[in-house]
């Protein structure tokens, strides 16, 4: 890809874009949670097409229409979205350090694929913390939640 | 510039900026109106730095905090929005068709410094076939109320 293509979706991703880290409550999973990661670009769907456009250079993810009148174009996955922010990340000016924070934790979390139960909620730490930056509401699951789940589960003896 | 810095602020500007023409009523015009263009940049306050960032670059316009938490970045004349959508140009993809249209009317009217009624009132039409690509709501003043006052004004003779 042409070094002003990336350095454009850089500039759509600062103007437009997210970066989130997300606990999903996963019964099958030993922790009872599971990291998810999605980068994400939105504009209303009349505009639909620059949200193709952008799939159509980077080659991975959806695009999809919600019902509130908005596209939604989704990558998700560790290994997608770290490939993304890396192309990416020279070129980002305002979400800079989210991008640096979201490769360090991906790195942290896909190098370790069977994590103590504390490395994990380690993890959720840095997820929060991620949220805050976004400003993101409506969390439903947090920090909190894991280490109640954990506890729960004898996961957390006293050291 | 760097081409890919022009890339990145085209990109931003897709996601997140609007080039706006407007008519401003002004009692001491010929033709009561002024037709003011303005490109215009958006982020909340806590985010201001990229908008200073981007008027670092572009070296025209000002940045300044709104009342309702955001910061807008403006940039506003023909000359000054005229240079920067020249040197965007080439890098805009979802705006392209707005970029070109912004262009030729920027054109038109610097070339014609005094324009027939007729002449000004096909421009006012032209704004608001671009205010339609906007979506601009709460239009004050539109091709009617101009045509209203240039024909109160004996402006508009049968041919």
């Amino acid at each position: 890809m042409r070094d002003t293509t990336l350095a454009y979706i850089a500039g759509f991703l600062d103007g437009d874009g997210s970066i989130m880290f997300q606990l999903k409550p996963r019964s099958d999973y030993a922790y009872g949670f599971q990291i998810k990661v999605t980068l994400a670009f939105y504009q209303k769907q009349s505009n639909r097409s620059i949200l193709e456009w952008l799939y159509e250079n980077l080659k991975v993810g959806a695009v999809r229409d919600r019902n509130d009148g908005m596209s939604e174009y989704d990558i998700e996955g560790f290994a997608p979205v770290r490939n993304v922010l890396e192309m990416l990340e020279p070129y980002v000016v305002l979400k800079r350090d989210q991008v640096d924070m979201a490769l360090r934790l991906i790195e942290e979390i896909t190098n370790q694929p069977e994590p103590a139960p504390n490395e994990f909620l380690e993890w959720c730490a840095k997820v929060e913390i991620f949220q805050t930056l976004n400003y993101t509401k409506n969390r439903r699951h947090t920090y909190e939640s894991v280490r109640a789940i954990l506890k729960s589960k004898g996961y957390l003896v006293p050291p």
